[in-house]
């Protein structure tokens, strides 16, 4: 199957998926439907259907979908069937918040590396792991292997560390410097703005 | 002009040129192209084009968009040429984070009420704003006409949360509690999901 050529939008749903199969799985819930799924996303039952019909054949007629095994099916695509270490650049609020954040390791995500450029912050414990200076980001993050980072640092510098992060093997950087960064094709690359998300609605407000 | 049919991702792009513009504007630069806006923005010079084209005629051949007065422009069309009161919900590590994030006030957002349950944060003062008990939630945004409101609770209360908000006249919501809302479709909803966004990544990753 052609997997490179499902388009990233249907990507960008799967993880929506997932997470609602997790909540049905919590509440003790066996089976789900395309339209039971769909009715709790706010996503059409048939765009779910298409949605998973690129990967397979994942429901039967009538049964429906058996949560535990297309949750299963849903963390292999995407590769959330194993840990992943994750960088995170930028020991601020925010990068703090990042770092407590249970959701991360409760999905297998795990910091592995923090880093930072202010002498009060160095030396830091959090979940054992201690926060560095970023002059000793190239050989920590080459080091453990890193593919994956967070970028929480103030936007004036964002650009810098993801170079620093791309040259020393980062494939994927979830950016929350409010600044768009050029990276290359083979780098995933993803934004949270708050502030983005705040100014579409106010168009909706009057 | 009818307004009211311009895509909602249309909408969601706007914001993303705002920023653009912005940052242009503060390195000094007076003029614009779809085409310098596209590749800064990865987004395709005839999309922005396209997209800009639902409000009106922006730039100009040849010389293309004046960024002071595109950006007043899409300010106004986004209602943030004004200034935005915002309730936050929340004040673990997260929360915190949101009370001091600088890129908020920037922006005309203004959290002018805090809430909690934890009797231990209930007093602390942020940014002038007292930590109140969620109980206070109802005549206090009420009375303060607050129409926007960011969710950062477990995601075990955030429904609960969601329907006191909506019924004392909240009309947006950001939430970052990791769990799909059911609200009317009088009000505005978008997410924020930093484990949805890693997993869209880890997709391209092996």
């Amino acid at each position: 199957m052609a997997i490179t050529e499902v388009p990233d939008i249907v990507i960008g749903r799967l993880p929506i998926y997932l997470r609602a199969l997790t909540l049905l799985g919590e509440a003790g819930h066996e089976f789900t439907s395309s339209q039971e799924l769909g009715q709790r996303l706010g996503i059409g039952s048939a765009q779910i259907r298409k949605d998973l019909s690129h990967f397979g054949e994942f429901g039967k007629q009538g049964t429906g979908y058996e949560i535990k095994y297309l949750r299963d099916q849903i963390s292999k695509i995407l590769h959330v069937d194993r840990d992943w270490d994750v960088a995170l650049v930028g020991f601020g609020d925010l990068g703090q918040a990042i770092a407590h954040y249970a959701g991360f390791i409760d999905e297998g995500f795990h910091i592995r590396a923090i880093f930072d450029n202010d002498p009060a912050k160095l030396g830091r414990v959090v979940n054992g792991k201690v926060v560095r200076n970023v002059s000793e980001l190239p050989e920590t993050i080459a080091k453990l292997g890193i593919k994956m980072a967070i970028i929480a640092t103030p936007a004036s510098v964002a650009q810098e560390v993801a170079d620093k992060l791309i040259k020393n093997g980062v494939k994927a950087i979830l950016n929350y410097a409010p600044i768009t960064l050029s990276v290359p094709d083979s780098v995933r690359l993803q934004y949270i703005d708050p502030v983005v998300h705040m100014q579409r609605m106010t168009y909706y407000l009057d």
